[in-house]
C-alpha cells in the first residue's frame, strides 16, 4: 500500500540517522564548512558604501542601479495601540522570492535539500538555509547573474509535486509588506538530483534535532519547513474537513477523528480575524526617509533619539564562494534580543496554541497571527506597566519542566544584523487562561496549518514557532 | 438525530413553498411593494448635486463632509495585457461595510432574511436585498443617522451560529480595492426575531426561483448566497478535506467520498494562483481625477474619448421611506451590458468550472478567479480579433439544451447605474476544452467554495455565479 504524505512525514520526523546522511557526519561536515569559511563581515561607515547612497531629496537609501531594496520612511497611525503614532525607517522590497525546499523520498523517507550559506547578519557566517533562495532579479535572470542551482525545480512543477506554495509576509516592523514564495516540491524517487557543493539532504527528524542548536537553521528554512501540510506533533492528523466541522468544531459522526475537535471552530476563527481586520484601524503610509522624525543619522547608524527599537547601518562583506566576491549593503541592526513564544495545550489530546492576532505597520493586511508573545522586552521599559506584552512572564518564568523548547535563532541574515531571538514553546493548561483577551484565540495546530496554506494569515515569528512544534513530535 | 447544515441547506433548496412564506404570497407581496414604491431617480447635471463638487486641485468629485466615497483617477500598468496602460476614473470607498443575511431554521428548514429596498440605480426601483447594508459609517453610527435594523444580530455574533463572515472583493475595474464584509448568520430556532415592514423570510429554493428573474435579487444578496459554505448542487458533498488530497486530487482510502475527485489537487490550483500572484504585474497608482487622460467632463458626464467603458453622471433620488428624504449622489453607468458566464463540465459526477484568473486595476491582490467568460462585448469591437475574449462564443452561441442558467442581472444599484450582466451557465464536457489556457482551470465547486472562505480568491461577478450554481439544484 501506498503511503500518504502523511506517514512519510512522520516516518522522516522519526529518522534522525538516515542512510544518506548521517547526523554525525553532517555535523562534522557543517563544521569544516565553518572552519574553512573565508567571508568577513565588517560594519562601515555608510560613506563607504560601494554603489549606496542616500537620495538628495528623500534621504533614502538606495543602490545606483535601483536594484535589491531601499531603507525609506513611514508613518504609522493605529488608533488605540499603545503608541497611536510614529515615525520610523523602513526596508522596501515590494520584489517576491523564492525560497522553495526540494524534498524527495530515499527507501520511502522524505529527504530536504538544504544549504550551508552564508549571509551577513548572520553570527556565526554560515546557517543552514532551504535549497533555493532567490530573488525576483535573480530567477529572472535580468541581470545575468550566474544561475541559481536548483531554481528550475520551483518555476517548473508540472513533472514535480507542489506540496506547498504561498507568499508568505516577514517581520512588519522591519519591511514594507515584503513577501516572500514559500515553496515545498517533491520530485520522484527515481529523479537523479545531483548533490551540489554546500548541499546536504536532511530527514526532518535532522533538522528538529538541529532547529534546537542555537543560531543554525536559518529563517527562511524555519519559514518553509511551517508550511508543510501536516505536523508531525500531531500524527493522528484526522482532524475532520474544515467545513465538516459544526459549531465549536464539533464534527459530524462517521468521520475519522470524530470526538476530536478544536476549542473554537473554523468558522469562528475566521470571523474573529475577519472582525479585527475590519474594525482595527492601521494607516501606514510612505514618506521620505528625511521625514522620520525622532531618528538620527551619524556616521554609521541611523537610531532613534530613544536609544530603542533598531538601527541602520551598513556592512562590507568578504566572501568566499558567494555569487560575488565581495559587496557592501545597508542592514537593521535591532536593539536588544527579543522573545518569540507559544503558550501550548491540550484540548482533548488535540494540541493548540493561544495565537496572538497582531498589527504591524508593515504587514498587507491589518493582521496577523502571531505567537503569544512577541516583544522585545527592553523596548517595553519606557512605557506604563500596562503596555507589558500579556503573558510575557508567563513564558520567561515557566518552570523548566513546562518549557517544551527554547533556543535562540536569528532573522534573515540577509538583511538583519544579529537580529536574535530567542523562541520558547512553553506547555500549560487551558485552565491557565480562563478567558481569552480580545485579541487572543486558542487555536488548533492543525487550524493554523489550514490557514498557512493562505497568504497573510500567520506571521514569520509564529511560523518559526511551528517548524519548532513540528520538532516536538520526535 | 440533529441534521447537518449541509443536509439542512438542501432541505432549503428543495423547499419553494414553506409554511412561512408562501411564493406566490411573496410575490405579490413584493409587487405591491413596487407598486407603492414612489422614490424617483432623476439624471442631473454635475452642477445640481447638493453636497457634493470637484475638487479645485485635484477635480475628484468628493462629498462636502468627507463621507461616502470619492471619484478619483488611477493610472494602470498591466505588462502583457492586451492594453498595457490606460487612466481611468475610478471609485474609492476604503471603508468595510457589512453585507448580512440572517438565518433561522423553521420547522428544521432554514429561512433567510431578505429585504426590499430601493436602490437609485436599480433599474426596478426595489430588488431583494440583504437583511444588512451597511456602511461603516452606519454601524458605528457616527453620524448617528437612523439604527439599521437587525444590525446588531452581526455586531455581536457570540450568542448565535457564523456560517460565514468574510471581507470580499468588489468590481475591480469600478472600484479601488472595496471590501464588503460578507455575512451569514444563523440565530437559534427559538430566538425571536420580528419581521419589520420590507422584510421576508424566504427559504433557498424560493431564493433560487427568484435568482432566475431578471433584475430581482440584487448583488450584495447574491454575493452573500455565494458564501454558503455548501452547494446545494452538490449535494454528497463529502469532498474529502483538503488536505487529505494526494496529487492531482486522489485521497486517501478510507475517507467518505473515496474515489470523487477534483480534475487539479488543491495544492496545484493554490500553486497556480501563487505563482500569477507572484510574476504577474499589475502597477496601481491613484492619480488626481484631473490627470485622467483621455476622459472628458460634460455638464452631465465623464467619459472616455472613445464613447466605450463607462461613464460618471450624478442622480438625484427621492425616496419613500429610505434612511433620510432624498439625495444626490455621483454613479457610474456602464456602456452596454456585460456577459458574465461559466462553463460547467461533470468530471465523475463532481461538479466542476471553468475558472480564469483575473487581474482588474482595483484588485488588492494582483488577480481574482472569474467566470470563464467576463467582458463588455462591445468593449473589444475597437481591439484586433485575437483580443477578443476566450470562450465568448463557446457561451453566447451554445445551444438551448446546454443553457442550464441565463439570467440578466445588475451590479450594486447604490453605485452603478443600470449595470446590467447577462449572466449564463452553459453545460458542456470536459473534452470540450481539451487544454486550459494558462489562465484557466476546471476547478471542483468545491474548491471554489473552500477558497470563498478568505479574502480576495473568488470576485464578485464570479461570486453571483455561484449562487446561480446553487439554484440549479433545485
Amino acid at each position: 500500500m501506498v503511503s500518504t504524505l502523511q506517514e512519510r512525514l512522520v516516518r522522516s520526523a522519526a529518522t534522525v540517522d538516515s542512510s544518506v546522511t548521517l547526523l554525525a557526519d553532517f555535523q562534522r561536515w557543517f563544521r569544516e564548512r565553518l572552519d574553512a569559511d573565508e567571508s568577513r563581515v565588517e560594519i562601515i561607515p555608510f560613506t563607504a558604501m560601494r554603489g549606496w547612497d542616500f537620495a538628495p531629496d528623500t534621504h533614502n537609501l538606495v543602490h545606483e542601479t535601483g536594484r535589491f531594496f531601499t531603507v525609506e520612511g513611514i508613518r504609522v497611525r493605529m488608533p488605540g495601540a499603545p503608541v497611536e503614532e510614529w515615525r520610523q525607517p523602513i526596508l522596501h522590497q515590494p520584489e517576491i522570492g523564492i525560497l522553495g525546499i526540494l524534498v524527495k523520498d530515499f527507501d520511502g523517507i522524505p529527504h530536504f535539500l538544504m544549504q550551508a550559506k552564508m549571509e551577513p547578519g548572520n553570527h556565526g557566517g554560515l546557517q543552514l538555509s532551504p535549497t533555493v533562495q532567490a530573488t525576483r532579479s535573480n530567477y529572472t535572470r535580468v541581470h545575468k547573474g550566474r544561475a541559481v542551482p536548483y531554481l528550475e525545480y520551483f518555476q517548473r512543477t508540472e513533472r514535480h509535486r507542489v506540496l506547498a506554495d504561498v507568499r508568505q509576509s516577514e517581520q512588519g516592523s522591519w519591511f514594507f509588506r515584503k513577501r516572500n514564495r514559500n515553496m515545498l516540491v517533491e520530485v520522484a524517487e527515481d529523479e537523479d538530483i545531483e548533490v551540489r557543493d554546500g548541499f546536504r539532504w536532511l530527514t526532518l527528524g535532522q533538522l528538529h534535532h538541529l532547529l534546537a542548536v542555537e543560531d543554525l537553521v536559518n529563517m527562511d528554512a524555519r519559514s518553509v519547513l511551517a508550511c508543510l501540510p501536516h505536523s508531525p506533533l500531531d500524527p493522528a492528523d484526522t482532524f475532520p474537513a474544515p467545513l465538516a466541522a459544526g459549531p465549536h468544531g464539533t464534527v459530524a459522526p462517521g468521520w475519522p477523528g470524530q470526538g476530536r475537535h478544536a476549542l473554537h471552530g473554523d468558522a469562528d476563527i475566521l470571523s474573529w480575524i475577519t472582525g479585527l481586520r475590519t474594525e482595527r484601524e492601521v494607516f501606514t503610509e510612505r514618506i521620505p526617509l528625511r521625514e522620520a522624525d525622532g531618528w538620527h543619522r551619524t556616521a554609521h547608524r541611523i537610531s532613534h533619539e530613544s536609544g530603542r527599537f533598531f538601527s541602520v547601518m551598513a556592512v562590507d562583506v568578504t566572501a568566499g564562494g558567494r555569487e560575488v566576491g565581495g559587496w557592501t549593503q545597508p542592514m537593521i541592526e535591532p536593539h536588544g534580543p527579543g522573545v518569540a513564544a507559544f503558550l501550548l495545550a491540550y484540548a482533548d489530546k488535540v494540541p493548540h496554541v493561544l495565537v496572538q492576532a497582531r498589527a504591524e505597520p508593515g504587514y498587507t493586511d491589518v493582521v496577523e497571527l502571531a505567537p503569544t508573545v512577541q516583544c522585545t522586552p527592553r523596548n517595553y521599559t519606557h512605557l506604563p506597566a500596562g503596555a507589558t506584552p500579556p503573558f510575557l512572564e508567563d513564558v520567561v518564568e515557566a518552570p523548566a519542566d513546562r518549557v517544551r523548547f527554547d533556543t535562540v535563532l536569528s532573522e534573515e541574515g540577509g538583511r538583519f544584523f544579529h537580529a536574535f531571538n530567542r523562541y520558547l514553546v512553553v506547555e500549560t493548561e487551558l485552565s491557565a487562561v480562563p478567558e481569552e483577551p480580545p485579541h487572543y484565540r486558542w487555536m488548533a495546530v492543525r487550524q493554523l496549518l489550514d490557514l498557512i496554506r493562505h497568504s497573510h494569515y500567520v506571521n514569520v515569528e509564529a511560523r518559526t514557532l511551528i517548524a519548532c512544534l513540528h520538532s516536538l513530535a520526535v
